[in-house]
């Protein structure tokens, strides 16, 4: 996880369980403003360091931010992943990849980016567009981060690049995405991406049997689980590594199942002051409220 | 630009016309790596300052890096837009944002991006993705320099948001284009932006009549000029700051004219050892070679 408290941002160890917090001493070769991203890429040397030694500070005192608050380039994010979303999105019309219904199952991953200053931490308040769009919708999407670097990487070898999961809402405005084809734009509005609560690492969660859930304002909207994912974590890296150098602290967003505001008929999209709570198994929750 | 001697990489002025370089002086505030972006960043205090004087460098003695070697976050560029190459693209049959050749005009700007390790600098090689794909092809464009932050930007001060311009061949794996309906893949293979040779500060080149071009081992493919843009840069602008901040540093390509490779029948794909030279006019010369 990264945190603050009176004393700067740090990286640390958590405990949910125990509600306890263990910052994360800055190695001798560790960079003026060592971060969560410092720690992936020195995780070989220094997983064997850390430990959760004495008390450590209760999770309840420190503010927690976004596990990695600075994304070295831009999150990359994978469209139409879940079965149920694919129709769903393609029925709603606004799926600018399909020109009809039998185009809704994507034959390949669907990649598209949101830049690293849509990052926000729990808590922390997503933007309204106002006069920009009023078509603002939730995705809640389990986050791959990747651990080591590496091109070309075969599937059976996939898992050794993860360092682990976090949780994100890819927060989206509907209008702009179908407006303008690629779905850049409409990905990337300020704030438009609440990340968190914190990374567990990879061998912690079960991608064969993990729950993924979508609460608006205490209304639970999408509950899915990721062996529905279309194309699973081995195959997204295969593909998204063919000539493309995947780096440690890179987000993978891994498509976000059905239950999205567009999917209603009236769609239910996002009014200022609503409330929206992520919940994947294993990983933890991540709530963040719309500012009025 | 950037250049390199053997002292390290630096930010400096350049006269192209005499074929001299002045290195520019950290100053005062430098980050210990202080490069281009720093530059742009610090321009308003800087510009003063900063002087040709004495004899400076020859530029034959400096190896010319990429003027942002390292942007910050992922390259925005636009999609068709120039007429020509619209029609050129939806005919060919790739373009996955068009369901039929009347689509062919974009009624909003396309915008999606590549991640800043495309990013090469002038003459360094092209990797050839042996394997991944084998049809590889060249897009001269005009690249929009972001010099101050900015969101919510009115097409009437757009301009007062632009450092400067420089040149990109935005390399493109045409089959994986297609293949991933969003662009982002088939955009962002290792080295597939060649950058430079410099950046011109915006009041040197006049966007009504400037000629954009490109040869292929000394054929010429591409001949155009940005009047032919159908989003002009303060439409850009005002479009891609909606709800969006812009930061300094920011690089925009602007999409490519019609001569392109999947343009010919049958399509001209880059080979290893191609040359590509792009010109456009007021800026300079790019020209990179893909490695065998």
């Amino acid at each position: 996880m990264s945190g603050r408290r009176e004393d700067g941002a740090r990286a640390a160890l958590v405990d949910a369980d125990k509600g306890r917090v263990w910052p994360i001493e800055p190695p001798a070769w560790a960079p003026k403003h060592f971060g969560m991203a410092d720690v992936i890429r020195g995780w070989r040397d220094l997983r064997d360091s850390l430990r959760a030694d004495g008390d450590g500070i209760p999770l309840s005192q420190v503010e927690l931010l976004a596990p990695i608050p600075h994304p070295r380039r831009n999150l990359m994010c994978v469209g139409k992943n879940y079965f149920d979303h694919a129709h769903e999105f393609t029925r709603s019309g606004f799926d600018s990849s399909a020109s009809s219904a039998k185009d809704a199952i994507p034959e390949h991953p669907i990649i598209f980016t949101k830049v690293p200053e849509t990052v926000i931490g729990p808590g922390a308040a997503i933007r309204y567009p106002h006069g920009v769009s009023d078509q603002i919708d939730y995705e809640v999407e389990l986050v791959v981060v990747i651990g080591r670097a590496g091109r070309d990487i075969p599937k059976a070898q996939a898992m050794d690049h993860v360092f682990g999961y976090t949780i994100a809402n890819d927060v989206t405005a509907r209008d702009i995405q179908a407006r303008h084809k690629q779905w850049f734009l409409g990905k990337s509005l300020d704030t438009f991406c609440p990340l968190g609560p914190w990374i567990v690492t990879a061998d912690e969660v079960d991608l064969s049997d993990t729950s993924v859930r979508t609460w608006v304002n205490g209304e639970l909207r999408q509950n899915s689980n990721t062996r529905e994912l279309i194309f699973d974590v081995p195959t997204l890296i295969e593909t998204m590594s063919r000539g493309i150098t995947l780096q440690p602290g890179d987000l993978i967003l891994t498509g976000t199942p059905a239950g999205v505001g567009l999917g209603f008929t009236p769609p239910k999209f996002l009014k200022p002051g609503d409330r929206v709570k992520l919940e994947i198994g294993g990983i933890g929750v991540l709530e963040n409220t719309l500012e009025g």
